[in-house]
């Protein structure tokens, strides 16, 4: 069986039928209709084995998550997802492994309405390359640019319960269900992100940890922050763990959150109550913009807490 | 360093500066503006060590390479070059190779107008993977499908060259320069597509072969063809090779090649030749679209040749 044989048996019904979509998979490109008045937002992400996921992790939650990472960084753009394409490298053709995260993968990109337009199938080390496309109103999106001192700084969710996840594996401890699906099947904030058009002044999904992104967004916007700790929204177990160990970097700085970290101004914070209860989603103020550099971490104490400086890195020996 | 730091040092300046990018690298995703009237065309390719190329290849003709197969993919739909997104894995950061990869990626992207807009670099075993995006106008893509019974067929450039070269480096042998540039920077025919809307009836890239890749062409467009062993366009030193062993298979199943392989109504003749004049390119008639199924490859006393049924195999074992 050619890779043109195995695509077709697990990939032709995966994810929506699209209007906009003049020709799927199965030619040298795909052919896609972009609406007048959108533009086209795209993010491409690789998930390797051994670095972003265990080589026998789930393979359904491993098609669900190499959508999940796209879709979420759509959700931080406010863009609605249209197509997707996937490159997909194997060390052989597991059927029974396709089949699950074929399923994985469908599953969410049904939920979402979105298309899988085109692939590619190669032997080699394990790892998955997705690019997402989405369609946002023209000057609609929003970016990391953007926040103001005196906006409210918010989070989606909570925060840290992947971390606390792999490092559990990573000792050979067992996990509860709740820590296995938040690192194995994170939810992209994508009706979240569209809500947010038109309210958030910027905004960045958190894939490397609270302390490295909303660092990138402080960059971009050219601003400083100040978050309160005992205010990060944390899941019963990472309160346990904290009173354990007080060990703030896990919910700052472990990442694989794939939630939201955006910026309102201060007068929208009753609207941001109501969309939480509308959306069913935890929204949290964690801290304010401040003029300046830098993002200051506060104890409840008062005193400050310094996460690391950046996030996972994937080349620390580099000069 | 990080791979931010690296991202920024070697792929700020590839490719070029284009009025349609609304936001390109450095955000969660790329925004870009599609001009009304045109679709969009996607193709998304993987190149992984040790299956595509050598491990110790030469970095800066990997990433000519890396792009230049999804140019092939635009040229092939008659689509005009755009934006790229590039996930590049590396086993480490080596400054030396990033740098050499990053201008042959930047070389070619520049020449044919396309900003590189996004991207991710992570570390593991080493393979690059690019999605290419481009523009055609509504309802002018050339497609796989559409040839019809009396159509000639005629191929770009020459067949078999990379797939020599590959043969010879296996075998611990020496290639000449003229070999070495088929293999690592095989020349997209982006004009020669543009040149052909509203021209060929179907059209594909050669990537898997002639055969193979010409029979996805007949598939798709529910016809047969003929085509003829001496009309085939060969280098001087393929033609050497076929004098000693006469192995058909070289220029018709070894694949690599990115040229085009497309068919016109007979009435076109003519103009193939004051096309191939204006390009400075081979244009080879190779024979005739036939009704019925199949391919037939006929030799110079009449009889004919089996090409293996599908071109280079990924999954061979799978059942």
């Amino acid at each position: 069986m050619s890779e043109f044989d195995l695509i077709r048996r697990h990939f032709s019904a995966v994810g929506s039928r699209r209007t906009d979509v003049s020709l799927g998979v199965g030619d040298d490109c795909a052919l896609l209709r972009v609406p007048q008045g959108q533009e086209l937002a795209v993010s491409i992400d690789t998930l390797v084995a051994g670095v972003h996921f265990l080589p026998d992790c789930d393979p359904e939650g491993l098609g669900h998550k190499a959508l999940a990472v796209g879709l979420s960084d759509l959700a931080a753009m406010g863009a609605e997802p249209a197509w997707v394409t996937l490159a997909l490298t194997l060390p052989d053709a597991d059927e029974g492994w396709l089949r699950a995260f074929s399923r994985g993968f469908a599953r969410l990109a049904h939920r979402h309405g979105v298309a899988l337009v085109g692939g590619d199938l190669t032997r080699g080390p394990l790892s998955v390359t997705a690019q997402v496309q989405g369609l946002v109103p023209e000057a609609a999106a929003m970016r990391r640019r953007g926040a103001r001192p005196g906006d409210l700084i918010c989070v989606s969710g909570t925060l840290g319960d992947a971390g606390l996840a792999l490092r559990r594996l990573g000792a050979g401890e067992s996990i509860s269900e709740y820590l296995r699906d938040r690192l194995e099947r994170p939810t992209p904030r994508v009706e979240l992100g569209l809500a947010l058009r038109g309210a958030a002044t910027a905004m960045i999904d958190l894939s490397d940890g609270l302390a490295a992104d909303l660092g990138h967004l402080l960059a971009a916007s050219e601003v400083g922050a100040e978050i309160r700790l005992p205010d990060l929204p944390l899941s019963p177990e990472i309160r346990d763990r904290l009173a354990t160990d007080a060990d703030w970097d896990l919910p700052l700085a472990s990442g694989d959150d794939y939630e939201l970290c955006f910026c309102v101004p201060e007068q929208a914070r009753a609207r941001m109550g109501t969309l939480a209860e509308r959306l069913g989603i935890g929204l949290r103020v964690i801290g304010r913009i401040r003029p300046g550099k830098g993002l200051r971490c506060l104890l409840e104490n008062g005193s400050t807490w310094e996460p690391p400086r950046a996030g996972y890195n994937h080349f620390p020996d580099a000069g």
